[in-house]
C-alpha cells in the first residue's frame, strides 16, 4: 500500500491525458433486447439488413405505374395516349403484368407491376376517355417510385456498433423485421460514499456537523445519462478497513467502482490505500491537473475501472461528468458518445485560471452571455443555477471579458 | 364531418404558427416519485428548502477555526500566536467555544465551533509548539468556511417547475432531505398505425406489397425522448369507421393521440374524418408548409391534441420531431425543454428550397461541412445516414452552397 512519500511517485495527469490514456479492459456482455427496449442502447455487432428493403418496387406518388418509355415526347401540345388496364392494390403482389402502351392505376406505396418501371404523377395526365391516360409530360426510369433495394440491400448495415440507437435507427430495424437487437449490457456503477459527516439523504433531523450524501443521488443520474446501471453500496466511515471490506465485496457485481471520497486529506489517503488494494496494476493517477478535479484517483484493478472523486459535491460531479461518464461508455462498449448540445456565447467578465491547469467553471448563459459562477466547491447551488459549464484549456491563463466560449449546456 | 368541398376551408398553417398557436388545454396531473426514478422528470411545482443548507458553518479548507480578528497584521515578519484548544470533530456538533486568542483545528466539512468566523489554511500556518498555531497571514471573516445559508436559504427554490429534473437538481434535492419530488405523470401517447399495406414489425416472411410497420416504434422511441410514455393501439385499416372506432377506444387511456396514417390521399381524407368525429373544435390546420410535412393534420379534440402524421415514414417522423414532441412535452408540463445539440457547419452545395415553405433537410457533418441528403420521403435509409438535420426558413429560396448553416444533432 502507498505511503505518504510513495504517493509522491504517482503522476498528477492532465485531463486529456486521462482521457486519452486511462483505458481499462473491462467490457460488458452482450444481451438481445426487445426493440421497445433499445432506444440508446449500443449494439454489440454491427445490424445488417437479412434481405433489401423494402423489398419491391413502389411507387411514392399518387398516379400511373407505366413503362417510361411509352411517355418519351409527350406534351401539352402532343400528348401520348396509354390504355389503362387495371389498379396496383396496396399491400398485395401485383397481378396485372404492364405492357407495352399500357397504364396501371396506382397509389402512393402500392407495389409496382412487372415491367413497369416508372410513375407518372396524376397531376402529369389528364382525364381522356376513363379507360384511357393522356400523358402530357414524360418521365424517366426511375420517377415516381423506389426500387427493390433502394432503402437497403440485403445485407448492408442498418445501424453501425458502438453508437447509441436513435428513434430512425428503431424504425430502420422495425423495416427489415428485426424486432430484438444485440446490444452491451449496461454497465454495473457501484458508487461507495465515505465520509465521517454523511447520512442517507432520507435523514429527516440532521445534527449540526451532518450532511446527507448528496452526491449518490446525482451520479447515480449521471450514470444512467452514460447508459450505466447505477449501485449504491451505502456510507462507509473514512476508515481504509472498512472502506476496502465494502469495496472487495462490491467487485464481483460491478463493472465500474466509485468511490465518492472523504474530503479531508487525511480521508483522501484512506482511499487512496483501499484502491490500491484492489488489484495490479492499480492507481494510474493520483491528481488531475484540473480544477475542481485535483483530489480525482484513478485505478485499474485487474481492468476494472476505479475512479476516487473529490469529496466536495460539486468536484465531484464535475469530475465524474468530465472523466466518468466517458469512462462508463467505454466499459459499455459506446464508441461513438451522443453529441453534447453546447452555445457560443460572450464572456461578460474577465476569467482568472493558471496556466498549465484545465478550469471547468459552471455559467448561466442568457441571450449570447456567458456569466461564470463563482464559490466554494463545496457549493451544489453552483451547479443547480448553471446552464452548463466551459472549460479553460491548460495552456490559457485564464480568459479576458469578452472572449467567445462555447458552453457544454446541460440537459 | 368535412368533405372534400370543406377540406379546403381549413388553412394550412406556417411551422411557427403551429408551434406557438396549436395549444390545446390538456395537461397530466401529478404523481409522487423516488429521486431513483426522477431523473429528466418535470417538477410540477418549485421544488423549496426545508431547512437552510448546508444548515451549519462549515470548513471548506484544512486549518484552524479562528476569529479572523486575532489574525490581522499577521506576516511572515510578524507572526500572530493562537492557543490551540482542540479538534472539531467531522459530522459531530462543535464541543468548544472559540475565545479570542484561540484556534480550533478542523478539516474541510467539519463544523466550525460557535464564534469562529473564519478557518485558517493550513498552508497559512507554521507549527511552533504543538499548543501555539503561528499565523503567518490574516484572514478575513467568511474566509474557507461557507455560512450556514449559504448553499441555499430556507424556503429557496432548489429546483424549478417545468424544467427536467438534472442529475444536479437530484443532489440538491437530496441534501435537503426531500427523497421525493412531485412531477407530471407522464403524457401517454397512444400511436394508430393505419396503411393497408402495413403489417407488424414481427411479420417473417412479407408478400409483395406489404410493408413492415417502422414508424410505430421509432414514435415510442421519439415519444420516450419527450417525457411521454408510448403506447401502439396496432393497425387499422384504411377505413373511416375502424379508425374512429380505434381511436374512440383510445381516447380514455391517452393524453396525447398520433395516427400514423395510410400514404394515399384517400386515406388522408379518411383519416381526416375519423378525426373530426372525435370532439370539438376539432380539425385545427389540414396541413403544415413545410417540407416533409405538407399533409400534416393537427386538431384539439375535447382538449386533446391528435396529430395525422404523413404516411412516408420519414416524414411522419421528421414532424413528430418538429411538431410532436414539443406537443407531449407541453401536455406533461416541461415548459424549459431540454437544449438540444447543435453544430455550425458549411452548406457544401447548392440547397434549392420554395419560398413560403420551410425545408428541414437531413444531413451528414464531417469536419465542418454539411452535406444534405436527398432522397423518396418513403426511404428511412436517409434519416439513419443523417448526423443531423437543417431547417432552410420560410423566407428563403434555397440557400447556396457555402452558406454557414446550423445543423440539429440527433442524439
Amino acid at each position: 500500500m502507498p505511503t505518504r512519500g510513495q504517493r509522491e511517485f504517482f503522476a498528477v495527469r492532465t485531463l486529456g491525458e486521462a482521457l486519452a490514456g486511462f483505458r481499462p479492459a473491462r467490457r460488458t456482455g452482450t444481451e438481445r433486447v426487445p426493440l421497445d427496449d433499445a432506444l440508446g442502447r449500443i449494439p454489440a455487432e454491427p445490424a445488417l439488413a437479412p434481405h433489401a428493403l423494402p423489398g419491391f418496387a413502389r411507387a411514392t406518388v399518387d398516379g400511373f405505374a407505366v413503362r417510361a418509355a411509352d411517355t418519351y415526347g409527350a406534351s401539352d401540345g402532343v400528348p401520348s395516349y396509354l390504355e389503362l388496364i387495371g389498379e396496383a392494390r396496396m399491400g398485395r403482389p401485383p397481378e396485372i403484368e404492364l405492357r407495352p402502351g399500357t397504364a396501371v392505376e396506382i397509389a402512393t406505396g402500392a407495389p409496382l407491376p412487372p415491367a413497369a418501371d416508372a410513375v407518372l404523377m396524376v397531376e402529369h395526365t389528364q382525364s381522356a376517355l376513363p379507360e384511357l391516360v393522356e400523358v402530357v409530360r414524360p418521365v424517366a426510369p426511375g420517377d415516381g417510385m423506389v426500387r427493390a433495394d433502394e432503402d437497403a440491400r440485403a445485407g448492408a448495415e442498418l445501424a453501425p456498433a458502438g453508437r447509441p440507437l436513435r428513434a430512425q435507427d428503431l424504425g430502420m430495424l422495425a423495416a427489415a423485421g428485426l424486432t430484438e437487437v444485440e446490444v452491451r449490457v449496461c454497465p454495473r456503477v457501484t458508487v461507495v460514499s465515505t465520509g465521517d459527516e454523511l447520512v442517507p439523504a432520507a435523514t429527516r433531523e440532521l445534527e449540526t456537523g451532518q450532511v446527507r450524501d448528496s452526491t449518490a443521488p446525482a451520479l447515480a443520474a449521471l450514470v444512467r445519462e452514460a447508459g450505466g446501471e447505477p449501485r449504491h453500496a451505502g456510507i462507509v466511515p473514512d476508515d481504509r478497513d472498512a472502506l476496502a471490506a465494502n469495496l472487495q465485496a462490491a467487485l464481483p457485481e460491478s463493472d465500474v467502482l466509485v468511490v465518492s471520497a472523504g474530503s479531508s486529506v487525511g480521508a483522501r489517503d484512506e482511499t487512496a490505500a483501499a484502491i490500491a488494494s484492489l488489484g495490479e496494476p492499480g492507481i494510474w493517477c493520483h491528481g488531475l491537473a484540473f480544477r475542481p478535479g485535483k483530489p480525482t484517483l484513478l485505478a485499474d484493478c485487474g481492468g476494472m475501472p476505479v475512479i476516487g472523486l473529490p469529496g466536495n459535491p460539486r468536484s465531484a460531479l464535475v469530475v465524474f461528468r468530465v472523466v466518468g461518464m466517458p469512462i462508463v461508455r467505454l466499459v459499455g462498449g459506446c464508441t461513438h458518445p451522443p453529441p453534447e448540445p453546447t452555445v457560443s456565447a460572450r464572456l461578460d467578465r474577465n476569467l482568472p485560471s493558471a496556466a498549465g491547469r484545465a478550469d471547468v467553471v459552471q455559467a448561466r448563459v442568457h441571450d449570447g452571455v456567458a456569466t461564470p459562477l463563482f464559490g466554494s466547491s463545496s457549493l451544489l447551488s453552483i451547479l443547480t443555477a448553471a446552464d452548463g459549464y466551459l472549460v479553460v484549456p491548460e495552456a490559457a491563463t485564464g480568459l479576458p471579458a469578452d472572449s467567445e466560449v462555447e458552453v457544454i449546456l446541460y440537459r
